[in-house]
This record gives structure tokens, C-alpha cells and sequence, in this order.
């Protein structure tokens, strides 16, 4: 069953619309410091299928599916000065929009949608039909989504079909990666073979790779010690590294053989800091079989069924602290 | 045990000891056409620790050890005008390469190096001790490599360990890749749109993926169907293809898990029209089980021990074209 989803977007819609996504920070930023934010923690929630209304200036003018889990992003420099408050890392949601053929107020069938408006989290007022200030993404129930989709035209056939296999992590990360090249190329504290490096790194390559190699010898799930059939992958993703050293560091790799390096890349496995593995609900027992990694599906009681030696082989305290960042910032829990 | 070799490369030693590699051309071209040659099907053979000795204008002046299997690989542009009668296409062999001391003469040690010399195929002749007209790659017996070995010096160190994770298959790949990309942007047949999309297929994104996923929705090994899971592989490599079309026919493409996409791009594994896999035997049994692919395996008579449904589906004819391209100049057989 998909959910629905309702977002506030007035400042960025022309920019998340275009680019095929949704972008928020992870944390609210008040005078007390930064904090969580249920608008954006549901960014995280939204499954690819989810359904979602796009409004902004008292309108709503595109409906949404959701593409793809939410991944953690730099924040996309279209937006200028309009995200000049906010944190430079947050989730970034692929979300397949399709335009309306004419755009609805919410004010104009105030009557059928307030009684239907959750209590909590309103994306809009019931008395005003307005936006409601500091709401983002939103939860909606299935009939707010069906009220308004009931006075909408709109390609149901595009929604469904259209983009789903351009808008793919794959797509939407190698997008974002080469913004950052871009602008890695331009950055003038760099010399030459340091940005040969960076850029090289983001494949695993180059001196990143020797690194890695030198300190993890073997895939820590697998135990291939193969060069040939070993990815040096990054544990701190290298599209929200923070500078050169983070990227170029040894201790910020595994190598990984390259099924589990795209399950950690798409955080859908992770690691404790005593080297045994943990596995995402989001992924499926079968698909795990079928890539033939059985000794990571979950058993009833969410562990992995089978512990092999080289798995509990403890990080060191460097890795420990990337790891960290993985845990919590990749990992789709 | 390491098999030794010796190359007279005169006009190209500049480029490909300063590139880390050789390179050759795969048919040799007389007045008949096209016919194979045994000091290019030498390039195949070369195995990773193998040595090689690099013979120009009288005198030996590197030593190198064999970093990778040789891949094809379209010729270096570094070339120019050196390599203008020879094919675009042919095989590459990443080389670690390390200079001697003081470079030397096998004319100055003729009476011991003469009696080695193999009677067919000499790289030089043992009358005069220069280099044979016409020999490229040639094998030597471990007497002649010794012989040479014991009258200079070099970093035998350096030629064990130096470059030991940097020569590898991906790194090379990559960087011929992205003399490719350098070059079809300035190409000023295409439109930009275009651009980006073969740019985008290269790794096996954007309209090539979508193309390949309506035509091959399963991975043809593991049967996994999750697109999450699934890398959109050029059968015919994107760096050797001839068009922009090649590069995003979908026909020239298949969808496979990780691992199998990196057994298939190495090489390790193709497939016959039927549908049925190969394997090479230069991949380890071992290692096959630990990526969890033992229905890859071989047994003793040469054949995959398990033959799973979907990978006895045949091929279409336009798939067949690629695929005898993969089968006879990509698979490592």
C-alpha cells in the first residue's frame, strides 16, 4: 500500500520540480541549537511508490511518485541564496513529478478537505486552506490525496511509467558527483595531483585505493582477497566529504566485493564496530539469496544468520569514526 | 611460475613506459588483409607477474612487471602519427615498469645470450645481437632474462611492490574512458542531449539503462529482478564501440548483479547465443564460491555445474552481434 505525502515547497519548487527530487536538511536549526524535525525525518520514511502533492503560493500544481529511497546529499547549489540558512548535507528523495494540467487552491474545496486534514502536522490550515509555517513533507490520509485527485487532470499513465528507470540512485548520484568535480576542478587550494587524486577516488581509484588496501586486505564479508574482484569503497561517502584528506584517507575505505560494495554504498547493510555486519529491513531475505549472500539475511530475531570469522575482526578507531557516520547517515534503518 | 617476455617497441618506448602499459594492435595487416600474429596473441597471454624486458635502439633500458591481463582497448592517442597504419582497436596490457641503472647493450654480451635465444621467434638476432624486424611481444626462456638480470641494476623492490594497487583494470579503464569523454564532447556531429546520454551510458545509465531494462528485465546468473540491484552492462565495452549508437543500443546491453557485471566486463564469463554461460578458467573456483556464484563454477569437464532456467533463454539475433564481439575479444579464454 503507498502512502501519501504532501510538501510545502514555496522556495524551492522550480528547483525540485526541474531536478526530479525533493532536498531537505536533517536537522531544524533554532536558537537552541539544531534538532529533529518531523517533516524532515519523514524523508527517510517515503518508499519509492509513495504518492506525493507538490504546493506552494496557494497552489497545488504537480503530483509526485516517489523514486527512490532518500540518501544522504549535498544541498543542490541551485538553490542559491534560498538555502543559505540551512546545513550544506541533507537527504535528497528522487521524486518522479508529473505537472497538473491546470493547478488547484486547496482554499477552493476547503469544505470536502478539512474534515479529512490530520489533527497533527497539517500541511494547511482547515479554517484558511493556507500553508502552514515550518511544515515541509508531510503525512497525509489516502482521501486528502483522492479529493484532490478527483478535481485534477493529470498523465496517470505518466506517473506511473514515465522515468522509472532514469531516475535511479545510480542516475541521480553520478549527478550530483559531478557537480562536485566540477567544482573540485575550479577550487584553487588544490594543486594538480591532489584533484587527480580526489577525482580518482571517487571510483575507488588511484592512491584512495592503495590506502584502503594496505589496511583491509579483504572483504570483510565475502573474504575475497582478489585485487581483481575487490571495490575500495567509501565508508563516509565521497559526494559529502569534506575535504581532500576525507576523501583521500585510507581509513575512510573498505574493500568490498562489488555486490556488498553497492548493498553499504545504498546503506542497505552496515557495519558495528566490532566488524560484525548489520543487515536493512528494506532489503529483501530472497534478493540477499539470490546474490548469493545468505549469511547476511536477518533470522527472527534481526541478526544475520551466520557470523564468519573475518567479520568480527574489531575496526580501528579511525574506521570507528567514519563508521559512525555510516550508521547513522547511510544506513537505511 | 612468472613466464618472461621481451618487447621491441622502438618507436612507441616513450609512450608506454611513461604510460605503464603496451599496447598492440591486434591483426597484423599485409598485402593479403588482416592475419593474426603471433607477437600480438602474445598480449593475451601475458599473464600478471610475468617479467618483460623492454628492448629500444640497441640497448634494454626497463624492466617491467605485468600488472593486469591485457583488455582490449581502443589505441593510445599519445601515439600520433606512430601508430597511424595501425587499427584503433586492439589490446592493452597495463605494465609496471622500472627503469635500469644504466640501460645495456645485448650486442656487448652476445656469446652468453646467443645460445638462449629461442630459434623461433627471437626478439633479436644472434649474429649481431639487434633486433628482429617485425617481432613485437616475444617469449623468452627464464635463461635469457637471467643472463640480462645479472649484469644490472635496478629497484627490484620497486618492481615487486611499487604500483602494486595502482595499475589495476579499473584504473586504466577509467582513464581511457575519459579520453574518450574528452573527445566526444568536442565532437561536433553530435547534439548536446546525446552527448550527455552516452556520457551517462558509460556507466550504464540514463536512456541506455532504461533501453536495456525493457529488453532484459532479470539478471541472466542470479535471476535477481530488483532494479536496485541490477548495473545496465555494455555487451561490446563502451570504450571500444563505434557510434553513439553502439554505445546506447539497448540490444547491447544486459542487465546484471555486481558481481556478474564485473565477471562479464573482465572478461571472466560470457555467454553463448543459447543463453548458456562460460566460464574462463583464469577465475579461481574459490573465489566464484565466496561472490556466492557456484552455479558458475566449472567442473571437470570445462561445463557450469548448474544450469538455472532463466540463463537458457537465447538471445536475440541483434544481442548475438555483440555478443560474439564479447566472446572473441573480450572473454579471457
Amino acid at each position: 500500500m503507498p502512502r501519501y505525502w504532501w510538501v510545502n515547497h514555496k522556495q524551492t519548487v522550480r528547483q525540485e520540480v526541474d531536478g526530479q527530487y525533493l532536498w531537505s536538511p536533517k536537522m531544524a536549526r533554532g536558537k537552541d541549537g539544531a534538532r529533529r524535525n518531523v517533516f524532515y525525518d519523514n524523508m527517510r520514511r517515503a518508499t519509492p511508490g509513495d504518492l506525493v502533492l507538490s504546493y506552494a503560493n496557494g497552489q497545488i500544481g504537480f503530483v509526485g511518485r516517489i523514486a527512490e529511497f532518500a540518501f544522504t546529499a549535498p544541498k543542490p547549489s541551485e538553490f542559491g541564496k534560498t538555502g543559505a540558512n540551512w546545513s550544506d548535507e541533507g537527504w535528497l528523495l528522487p521524486v518522479f513529478w508529473v505537472p497538473l494540467e491546470h493547478p488547484i487552491r486547496p482554499r477552493n474545496f476547503l469544505d470536502a478537505l478539512a474534515p479529512l486534514l490530520p489533527s497533527r502536522y497539517s500541511p494547511i490550515r482547515p479554517e484558511t486552506g493556507m500553508g502552514n509555517q515550518g511544515v515541509y513533507l508531510a503525512e497525509i490520509p489516502e482521501g486528502v490525496y483522492r479529493e484532490v485527485a478527483a478535481r485534477v487532470s493529470f498523465s496517470h499513465e505518466a506517473l506511473r511509467q514515465g522515468g522509472a528507470n532514469s531516475l535511479t540512485y545510480g542516475n541521480v548520484r553520478d549527478w550530483i558527483e559531478e557537480q562536485m568535480v566540477l567544482r573540485l576542478e575550479r577550487d584553487p587550494h588544490l594543486d594538480q595531483t591532489t584533484k587527480r587524486s580526489v577525482i580518482q577516488a571517487r571510483r575507488g581509484q588511484g592512491q584512495f585505493r592503495t590506502s584502503v588496501g594496505a589496511i583491509e586486505p579483504a572483504c570483510r564479508v565475502t573474504g575475497v582477497t582478489n585485487p581483481s574482484l575487490l571495490i575500495a569503497s567509501h565508508i563516509k561517502p565521497w559526494r559529502v566529504c569534506r575535504s581532500a584528506e576525507e576523501r583521500l584517507d585510507g581509513m575512510n575505505g573498505l574493500m568490498l566485493t562489488p555486490d556488498v560494495d553497492l548493498l553499504f554504498d545504498r546503506g542497505f547493510i552496515t557495519f558495528e564496530d566490532s566488524g560484525r555486519t548489520r543487515t536493512s529491513e528494506r532489503i529483501d531475505s530472497g534478493d540477499l539469496r539470490r546474490l548469493g549472500l545468505q549469511q547476511l539475511t536477518l533470522d527472527d530475531l534481526g541478526f544475520s544468520e551466520v557470523s564468519a570469522p573475518w567479520e568480527t575482526r574489531a575496526f580501528a578507531p579511525r574506521q570507528r569514526e567514519y563508521l559512525a557516520y555510516h550508521r547513522s547517515e547511510v544506513f537505511v534503518s
